[in-house]
């Protein structure tokens, strides 16, 4: 009896969490006035029961090694996230209710200006990825105890990234990981794709090596019994849950037109009646972690890099510094996605196979375990062809809103490839993510430089680019020379000088050339490497501008938001006024010898020693 | 006996291809001295059958609606590619020994220069998604004969867009489209995920509602045989074959560290010996489609735009022009990313149901399907919230590689959003959007002027982007007005302007109620309307640059790479050295009400007003 009385009674306390909840939810984005109430009631069960039953989190302690971790995929599902984190004694009543308020800690979507939000989400399809990667840090690395919950909508699981995280979650065994799929039926503009087709759901989640519990998501004895078997898996778990847009407010229950739309006053009113009326709320205990210490990893190792002086590609520069980072700092993980023996990143693996993670041809899937990791305080580098990390650009997106520090590395950067053809140059690269927000855009050109700006990049914050070549480059620097995030190098100088040249990466050494071709010509030219993009090093520019008042920049890139307008707006902020002549890839490349190409798209010595003189030699007109 | 002949004649002739295939793909990665061959010997046999046996083509005619398509989604595979034309009598044994030269048509990786190319292919995971697109426009709207072959590379079902593309073709189920899994077991850097577990392919081909045929992917028969089956069947199929890396040359069959790289000449040579033997290169006999006439699409119907006084949202202005123009013209087609009702594309489905393709939550397949459609010469419209086009960036990317005319509508641009917050605000779109190779970046400010550039937008050649807005905005413009790509509006200038400010989209107006209030401080402010930001009007910059010699730029985005990058690119080509503050974006937005958040990001009337007075005013620095 007493056993069956304490089962009912924990039942109740499921309902009474849920109820409230809901009510929450409804009285939230009524009082914003905008929100998600609908999407917030099909899965307030499913998180009451969480909440309540299964998870282990200490909400005072949100740093604790030991807590479980709980994503919203589905981050338009805000109201309940918050309601949640006032059920639980973490938020007041009243910040509650300044959901969506200018100024407010509670966003529209959340982010981790809250301390218990690992991850922004809000862009469908990235919660669970990410959640991969918070699991892989658990289980591979660690050991850790906790487990990862990711409630996730069925709309987004319509995103090929979402069969990116179950292919890994299956594929890597890990079993501390649990999706819940919220199948409430109806997406933004009416019904989903399978409704509730569950066998459907099933099928693909096992074909994709996760084990499916099929449940009904407002039977809260269901859902108990799925968490407790999700928990005790030796797998990973999907919880496919059968659910009702809306439950329990009669009038918007499984209706079309109601995704995204808070109910007004009055209707808010009628719907927490219908819910049982609002009743003094209740704060529920929830379950802490038992302790447990993060192995310590240690950061200060002295750090052996590799110098140079032959002529070696920065890809290879780049694997070669992250080994030895990676020696040194037992903090850094790298994720490569299938390529690392073009990008480099085997060394490290070679050196450290515990801390590499293959992550297969899946780009969006290695950005979100990288922001995983970083999560769970790793030190992460990503790395793949540059112009592929175009196919994450909005995982890179949301890391910025996530405040992640992550670090990616791009190879094959730009025309400088060679036979492989557009598809794999990277020729937007510099401007996609120079204008992520917090982002750092790196770009040697030599093999020691990137060495320095590999351990650089480790304690820089923000979304930071390290982009780097196929092609060997010669050695420039030595190898004690110091490079900082934002500056630059003046290679070449005189005081007399009539041009500028600004460069990076393969350009430094063909401006390099240039220079020495215009000084047979009488015309003595400035060569600045601006291997820091952004930041980009605003002093040395105007100190260039106001000597030589004519600069000729030149980038392996298409022209737009490059480094040559990166130079441009450095100027403008500096107010500096010179003539500035913009050498950029300006058609569609084709395949050929690296020389060749940059030959053919007028980025090659000759044709910077050409713009050279004709700044210099007249009146310049357009490039 | 006969029948029995014919057969084994009918196999011969398969092998016989195979082995010339084979040799071809060697010699001709051999002579670049790069390329792939191991990966196009794996699919040899695939496509010898298919070309000899099921390929329905007329090479002499490309452009015939009739003929099938056949897209190397493995676009490495390209020696497999030419050496096929070869086959074909498409090309001559010379030309195809150019492979990878530069000024050869044969790329590294295969791009429609050639006419039997339908797309370019390099980047993994985006032929079949295309593939979709061809079959969705063969089967949805024209009802076409054509049958679609995709070569599909195992390592490449690791990208998350081949779910998406399997998850369209069993939900819409495409008979006309069979994928060709080539499982060859090796991946760039080792084995694959899945190696050779035809079982779990199949598994989870089948659960995503496409029918699999597992077969051994070197004997000719099983495939001749699955190639029928695949073409008669009623569904989607998948031909899941288990082939071997290299196969047909002992020391590169079946072994690691061949992936990407040519037999140098002695290897050549001992490799084709293996293979029998170099002989006379046979062309073999296509089987050419039945005739079939496409249904004319009436492309001048007259067109009746709605026209607007009222405060409306650019993005509803959208939806309606493009239902007027989807009236008016039948080439016309409309896909959307489940928020239809957001961007106003479901003004379209209500119009024109027939040519509305709805992507669900899937923007990587939006894009594909819409580039897929462009091949068959569909004038195709994609639209979904600017932010989003970022998780398509790549399929984008490589859309201007294949020189597709596309046609993206992002809606939901900037922090005038309001309280949904970051996730769901474009604030990279300008910078990413510009930079790709042919893009075309327009951004209006009101109703009318919406109306005038979308119907530009279905002429305009290359990647066209629309940023529409979600908040109602004034109507400024008549409904007579004619708006062109590459222009801009002066919308109010006097002879003494002080200073000229230039802003787009929602800015417009800010700056308007900015020069009101300057006019009150007897500043006299010009203001530009850049509603085409790629290609920018540099000729009215230019004069206003030179009337003013002030200029502040104002845009609702990050400050790299978007509108006032643009504006200094443009002023630098014309050598117009103006003083610019660049007023954008500088912190990661929170949520709130359009107008606190314009106010908060520095992007508003008042900031506008303050920066020009600065300007006026005194010595500028920076902003």
């Amino acid at each position: 009896m007493t056993t069956e009385v304490k089962a009912d009674s924990k039942l109740q306390t499921y309902k009474d969490l849920a109820r409230q909840l809901r009510i929450d939810s409804i009285r939230c984005s009524t009082a914003a006035g905008s929100g998600h109430p609908t999407s917030s009631l099909s899965a307030a069960d499913l998180i009451a029961v969480l909440l309540a039953g299964h998870l282990r989190y200490d909400f005072g302690q949100p740093e604790n090694p030991a807590n479980d971790h709980l994503i919203f995929s589905k981050g338009h599902a805000s109201p309940l996230v918050y309601s949640m984190f006032k059920a639980a004694g973490a938020i007041t009543d009243d910040e509650l209710m300044t959901f969506r308020k200018f100024g407010s800690r509670l966003e529209g979507h959340p982010t981790p200006i809250l301390p218990w939000v690992d991850v922004a989400t809000g862009s469908l399809g990235q919660g669970l990825p990410i959640g991969v990667g918070v699991a892989l840090a658990g289980k591979r690395v660690l050991e850790a105890p906790y487990h990862v919950w990711v409630l996730v909508g069925d709309s987004e699981s319509a995103e090929g990234s979402i069969w990116e995280a179950f292919d890994r979650a299956g594929h890597e065994g890990l079993a501390n990981l649990t999706a819940i799929l919220d199948v409430n039926r109806l997406g933004q503009r009416g019904p989903t794709e399978l409704e509730w087709d569950m066998g459907a759901y099933a099928a693909r989640v096992r074909a994709f090596g996760v084990d499916p519990i099929v449940i009904d998501g407002h039977d809260v004895a269901e859902i108990d019994d799925a968490y407790a078997r999700a928990r005790g898996a030796s797998r990973p778990t999907a919880v496919l849950a059968r659910t009702v847009k809306g439950k329990g407010v009669s009038f918007i229950e499984n209706k079309e037109g109601w995704h995204g739309k808070a109910l007004d006053p009055e209707q808010a009113k009628q719907a927490i009646a219908e819910l049982g009326g609002e009743t003094r709320s209740r704060t529920f205990p929830v379950a802490k972690p038992e302790r447990w210490d993060r192995p310590s990893m240690q950061r200060t190792g002295s750090l052996a890099l590799k110098t140079y002086a032959e002529p070696i590609a920065t890809r290879k520069a780049y694997g070669e510094a992250l080994a030895a980072l990676g020696a040194a700092r037992k903090d850094v993980v790298v994720l490569d996605a299938e390529v690392s023996n073009s990008t480099h990143a085997e060394d490290f693996k070679k050196a450290a196979a515990d801390r590499f993670f293959e992550m297969y041809i899946a780009e969006q899937q290695l950005i979100a375990a990288a922001v995983g990791l970083h999560a769970r305080g790793w030190n992460a580098f990503a790395s793949t062809f540059a112009a592929f990390f175009s196919r994450a650009y909005d995982f890179v997106r949301m890391a910025a809103i996530s405040r992640v520090d992550l670090r990616l590395a791009g190879s094959h950067a730009g025309v400088s490839i060679g036979e492989d053809g557009p598809s794999q140059m990277a020729l937007e690269d510099i401007a996609s993510l120079r204008a992520i927000h917090s982002s750092v855009v790196l770009h040697p050109c030599d093999a020691n430089q990137t060495a320095k700006l590999v351990v650089a990049m480790a304690d820089t914050k923000g979304i930071v680019f390290l982009r780097t070549l196929r092609p060997n480059t010669p050695v420039i620097y030595g190898p004690d020379e110091e490079f900082e995030v934002g500056g630059s190098r003046v290679i070449r100088s005189s005081d007399d000088d009539d041009v500028t040249i600004v460069g990076a990466g393969i350009t430094v050494h063909e401006a390099l050339q240039a220079a020495d071709a215009l000084e047979d010509d009488g015309i003595s030219a400035r060569v600045i490497d601006a291997y820091s993009i952004k930041p980009i090093d605003g002093d040395t520019l105007q100190s260039a501008a106001e000597a030589t008042g004519k600069i000729v920049t030149v980038e392996d890139h298409f022209p737009e938001g490059g480094l040559g307008d990166a130079v441009l707006a450095a100027l403008a902020e500096k107010d500096e006024h010179p003539r500035v002549l913009k050498l950029a890839v300006r058609e569609m490349p084709r395949s050929g010898k690296p020389e060749e190409l940059l030959s053919a798209y007028g980025i090659d010595a000759e044709h910077i020693a050409a713009a050279a003189r004709q700044l210099v030699g007249s009146e310049v007109t357009t490039s």
